[in-house]
């Protein structure tokens, strides 16, 4: 473990720390994984925001990143010249967006998605007239019911409206599947891939994410591409779903006990501006490192209350880490995580892409 | 209404939108009833993090403001002459925090609370050897097991204890109180008080909080000084509570739909991310303006899934206005919220406070 105690007791709480050692493994491993599997790896950059993060992902073999909002590639762009591919997973609409978009499109190797001839309409009117098409590929909608066009035959229309729209080239297939819907994308994508190939269009890509699954990736061989974002920390609802263990979570809260009214009760200093209210379909706000027995049961914006069933076992002063539920919203409610890298504290380092919503 | 749809158009959405005129309303409506049952104000700023807004609320008659962390505080005086009387409702612990409330404390009338001798004792040795004492209210715990001592006469015990410690003056009786806890706040404040007095211990403040039980403070006679938060803009959660209706919200997100997969679904481009996952009680994740039929019933980042028993009737492109569940976490979530007044639109307002957790 490369955080150690004598750097934490100097932090100002609550505070985001980072473990860059877990880090660098996290990211090794699954690409590890992706490699044996034939799988490319092009993370979604919105669990860390942080640029160096994404250039350790290439680094290890990422082909590029993916981003949520033009606002978010933005800052990552500006934030490193090693980013220079970038997948945007969103029906983009809007004059503001779209410039924005346009001019990113000449900073950057740019694609993006839709699932709806309005977006493809306003992505057409954009880039007809500028000198690189823009690869848009089709969000198909495998079992999550977000996004997404529900069939097979909607896509291969879409694809073709898209592949025949001035200023856009057809650029593949992507999906954001349902917990558990490794075969569901399967089925789903190699039949709409034959069907557009049937037509005569290439799918250059098949593109899926998210890490609950990601380690089920070669068991949908129609997948070219992989969009893997918690991964890179890993969360207490990834160790509640048996995808890695605690020692594996590179992200934790370090707060401080402010207050221990009763016998089996204590208030920490981090609550929801913190830890956020999103259990990611957990039972509590998080795990506290080294003590299983202890719930945060509730959270009000300044405030976690811990419960114990016997003596809590807390004084006023303690500090605790606690590991969060969901680990990308984390990233977004702070201004700055604090890094530790082989024993070493590296300093605040700015959340680059923290709030970019637009 | 003065947020006007031809100003509404221009906005990069999601966009969070604040109605000024409704804002003054709502804070004239709780000054006029708290003068009539002659009680102070002094509101919590969490809501807005906005000195110009604080200052419209001390304009109103508002004797000072309420602020949670030493950060937040410190931003609020750092953005507006006018705030001159804080009282920070937190325990406060650390070298840092003690060092940056003493700084505070040189440029403001000050006050804090504390549940327990070590904060108290942390205090003290801050503020014995300065030239002003540090007022401390001790925090009693009336019911939401939270913070707070849980007994009258743990709060005798530790006046005692802030009224004998150098540096320290004993300021007075502070709850947050449970839902519904109107009752319970008169019966521990009257005894604890009583008990103080009977030992020559001054209580000259008694101070309560909470939007949703704010118009029953003159059932807690005891209860001299009120903490409204949400009450500035009210929410979802208020207007479920019968506490306002949908045309005192103040604040409402603008965002505009993305995707319409189905005849029943629609995504908007509103997710946690602005609406935040806090429910605060309720169901769904916020209400559209105009449409009681459609239910927010799921939030990813940067998705919002609306669904409707029938044809939801909505279409790509189309904006709508959601206002959220809980006012005070979305506000912590944006750089600025876009404001109106009386038909004009006065442009982004930087929320001051923002983030500021420590």
């Amino acid at each position: 473990m490369s955080i150690l105690n004598r750097y934490l007791d100097a932090l100002s709480t609550p505070a985001v720390c980072l473990d860059l050692d877990v880090t660098r493994a996290n990211i090794a491993r699954f690409q590890l994984y992706a490699d044996k599997v034939g799988v490319t790896v092009r993370p979604h950059i919105k669990t860390h925001k942080l640029p160096p993060i994404a250039e350790i992902q290439l680094a290890a073999g990422a082909i590029g990143i993916t981003c949520q909002k033009v606002s978010e590639a933005e800052a990552m762009v500006d934030g490193s010249a090693a980013i220079t591919d970038v997948l945007i997973t969103y029906n983009i609409l809007g004059a503001d967006k779209l410039a924005r978009l346009a001019a990113l499109a000449g900073r950057v190797t740019l694609s993006v998605v839709a699932d709806n001839a309005v977006v493809v309409g306003g992505l057409s009117e954009t880039f007809a007239n500028r000198p690189k098409p823009l690869s848009v590929l089709v969000e198909c909608n495998t079992g999550a019911d977000r996004c997404g066009v529900g069939s097979t035959s909607e896509a291969v229309v879409l694809a073709r409206t898209i592949a025949s729209a001035p200023g856009l080239v057809f650029g593949g297939l992507m999906t954001y599947p349902a917990p558990g819907g490794t075969a569901r994308v399967q089925a789903f994508m190699a039949e709409a891939k034959a069907l557009l190939e049937a037509e005569g269009l290439a799918v250059p890509v098949v593109t899926s994410g998210g890490s609950p699954s990601m380690f089920e990736v070669g068991l949908s061989p129609v997948v070219t591409e992989y969009r893997p974002g918690t991964y890179v920390y890993n969360d207490r609802s990834l160790v509640d779903r048996g995808v890695c263990g605690w020692e594996d979570c590179a992200l934790s809260v370090l707060t401080t006990v402010v207050s221990v009214p009763t016998s089996n009760r204590a208030i920490i200093d981090a609550g929801s501006k913190v830890l956020t209210t999103d259990t990611f379909g957990t039972v509590g706000h998080g795990h506290v490192l080294g003590r299983p027995d202890i719930t945060v049961d509730q959270l009000s914006e300044e405030h976690g209350r811990l419960v114990s069933d016997g003596p809590i076992g807390l004084s006023v002063g303690d500090r605790i880490r606690v590991v969060p539920d969901h680990v990308c919203v984390v990233t977004n409610m702070v201004d700055v995580v604090q890094v530790f890298e082989g024993g070493a504290f590296l300093g605040p380092w700015s959340v680059a892409a923290r709030g970019r919503v637009v």
